[in-house]
């Protein structure tokens, strides 16, 4: 098995497909349930964006709105992007109390939600 | 209609929730259909990364597999980022032939798929 799985990893390394082992990016899709304000939700993306200053292993958070014109969407309206400079930074982040109290009052307000994380890797031409 | 317009855009920038102006990221998760190796997927990936060198407005790509651990991913298993300068850049892009082309040839190999487009925004605290 060590073989094998030695061989897939130099393969993709000879084709550019290396995987990056640099930052991780943590991304929410959201959709808000009807009914909340524009007012409302700025709150809420301030208190996440509020998270970067209580958890030391969050290193930036952008955010923006669906902007998409293709409708494959599926109804998302909302895209949160945290960057971590490892996938422990990840854990330490879902585990940090400030995380879950934060997280405990906007997953109430989502009627839709994903969440992925993974590591940006280019891929040599 | 333009006062309220702008009103709400004054007040978001008083509170430093202006959406960026600057580049939009346009957002793939996918999920390939069971059945597809490896070596088949590595493929697709890099026929993705090839549109940069096609399509002018496409500014950059990067990938990566979902490595969350919070089993909110729903079945997604590939983010694929692409950036471009503003949202004129991904409609050129969406009408290109040669993103046509590899979307006809992508979209069939995937049994979940999601695509978002936002720009990406800090939050002033």
């Amino acid at each position: 098995m060590k073989l094998i799985s030695y061989g897939k990893h130099r393969r993709a390394a000879e084709k550019g497909m290396e995987e990056g082992t640099g930052i991780v990016k943590h991304i929410l899709l959201g959709k808000f349930k009807d009914g909340l304000s524009e007012e409302q939700i700025e709150e809420y993306i301030k208190g996440y964006a509020s998270l970067v200053n209580l958890v030391p292993s969050m290193k930036a958070f952008r955010w923006g709105k669906d902007v998409s014109i293709e409708n494959m969407h599926q109804g998302f309206t909302h895209v949160f992007e945290s960057t971590f400079e490892s996938t422990e930074g990840i854990a330490e982040y879902l585990t940090h109390p400030d995380h879950i109290k934060f997280a405990n009052m906007l997953l109430p307000q989502l009627e839709k939600v994903i969440v992925v994380d993974y590591k940006p890797t280019a891929v040599q031409l």
